[in-house]
């Protein structure tokens, strides 16, 4: 099979991407794993920290480049993850830059998709920031309704819509998954509200100091990304049968706090780690953070198989592990 | 002031228009109303029967003749009511055209009014066809998920994102209106798949047979095309403040049945009306019907003030009246 990883060369995709050619095979909805003969990676970033594999093709560009894109999608893929995104800040930024990549690229991604009239499989990464406002006072399920107040929130929720009805309508076989906040983010901080998350741990470990831009009782939603990645693999293989009529799933995340992070941090390194994260509150995070669910019922997510961290510690000795036993 | 009716020869449009007209004034976000001095009509539609009048001007036109739409909205208009749609039947029959209309026209409509710097008020119709799926077995409130089962429910429900997102950055001063089915129409049937709510009234009235497309049992949640203009108007007076960081709004219906309307009309008529309403199942209409919900909690809409229908015989009484007396 032909699988398109599009922002393949961002975080999560360049893990996916990774993973998927070292299983070697992938089931889609419900069948048998088949043979990855052909994974097409597309993106405007850097193709550094990918493997040297035949199976494997890079193309550079940009997601907004028509022409392109229709050229891209000739080819008959039998999978597409999408992953291709302007983070939070960012869209809230430049909010021509958001409409463009979040929302204008996906309409026309799924445009093509329903005019090659062969249903390809679709997983496509929304976010938790589809919430937000009074929804968060309560537990947020499945069927909560979304009230972004962010416009990444608000094109990530109107694409979730998109995917459902081109579903239904059997244009796509299309797959949503509510990402948690993914923590630890390794590399850079990027422009996302929810980069602090990250910098708190993976700073320090460096031996660099970080500033956390929220108080310590601000609590927080989370995944690791190896727990994403498999969700992903995880959300292509599911029948779409088991999903019904909404092929949005909010995947389970874990629940914790910029205190419990700093608890935790203490007891793998020692205290002394604890003097390279510096709080100096920057209101526009600390307001946008606060619009965003901490308590959810994923049970759905779980019933149909997706799959959670153990602990705040375990997401941190992952980090860890891959960051400097390699 | 200036205000803009797009779809202003519809149904609703044409009425809400007259109205206007008649009362001459308007409330605008709270404020004391002020006198309108220009009322410009935008459709695609005929512009009979709106009343001739020095401050109306009427505009043919296509809402996707993007050059026509940006230099209509070139004029500084205080208030926008935006009711142009393609229905639910014809949106679902033909996806390209519900598209077009009910999502990249309102696209292209929100984008001008942003770069206008000018944050007019604009209330919007949407539908509760923005609900159902699972979300139809409970009871439906403001804070209920949008799962549409109609590419038209799902064009609504993005369009109600867009407004919300684009009020909370200031672009617009935006309110929408989830309309319940509204009963009766006058004049000829349309392709909603809701249009045989008003035939089964309509018709026998005028003496002439009507089929009905779905059993006695069927549940309907209905608003008079009266109660839908006083809420369009009252919508706007309202002060955006009490909207918080929802601007959507699901309007209070009555809930009816098949067999009720019937129950009514005898009352009123004789059961010699009964007659001229045949049953004759249309599986495509009816498996749309039943994914529409019936059961709403929209103590919210009538605590901000919103009004709704006394009975169904009340609706069907002041159709007899507007229809016959006139």
């Amino acid at each position: 099979m032909q699988v398109l990883v599009l922002g393949g060369t961002g975080f999560i995709g360049k893990r996916l991407t990774s993973r998927l050619l070292q299983e070697g095979e992938l089931s889609l909805n419900g069948q048998a794993p088949r043979e990855i003969k052909r994974l097409v990676v597309f993106d405007k970033h850097g193709t550094d920290q990918l493997p040297n594999d035949p199976r494997l093709e890079i193309i550079d560009g940009d997601i907004n480049d028509d022409r392109l894109i229709d050229n891209l999608l000739k080819s008959s893929y039998d999978a597409i993850f999408h992953l291709a995104a302007i983070v939070s800040g960012e869209a809230e930024r430049d909010f021509d830059m958001g409409m463009r990549v979040n929302l204008k690229a996906s309409m026309n991604i799924l445009e093509i998709c329903r005019h090659q009239n062969r249903k390809p499989l679709m997983v496509f990464a929304s976010s938790c920031a589809v919430f937000g406002g009074n929804a968060t006072k309560s537990i947020i399920r499945d069927d909560t309704h979304t009230t972004p107040q962010s416009s990444y929130g608000t094109q990530k929720a109107i694409t979730e819509l998109l995917i459902n009805d081109y579903s239904r309508r059997g244009f796509i076989d299309g797959r949503v998954l509510r990402l948690p906040t993914i923590m630890v983010r390794s590399g850079k901080a990027n422009a996302a509200n929810s980069s602090f998350a990250s910098s708190m741990i993976r700073e320090p470990l460096h031996g660099h100091t970080t500033t956390c831009p929220v108080p310590d009782e601000t609590m927080i939603w989370i995944l690791s990304p190896e727990a994403a990645i498999l969700n992903f693999m995880f959300g292509a293989s599911l029948n779409s049968d088991l999903l019904g009529d909404n092929r949005i799933v909010t995947l389970p995340g874990l629940k914790t706090s910029v205190s419990e992070i700093k608890e935790r941090m203490k007891e793998l390194k020692g205290k002394e780690i604890l003097d390279l994260i510096e709080t100096s509150i920057d209101e526009d995070v600390y307001n946008m953070v606060q619009t965003w669910p901490i308590d959810f019922d994923t049970s759905r997510a779980l019933d149909l198989g997706f799959v959670k961290d153990n602990s705040i510690s375990d997401v941190i000795k992952l980090f860890m592990k891959e960051e400097f036993d390699s």
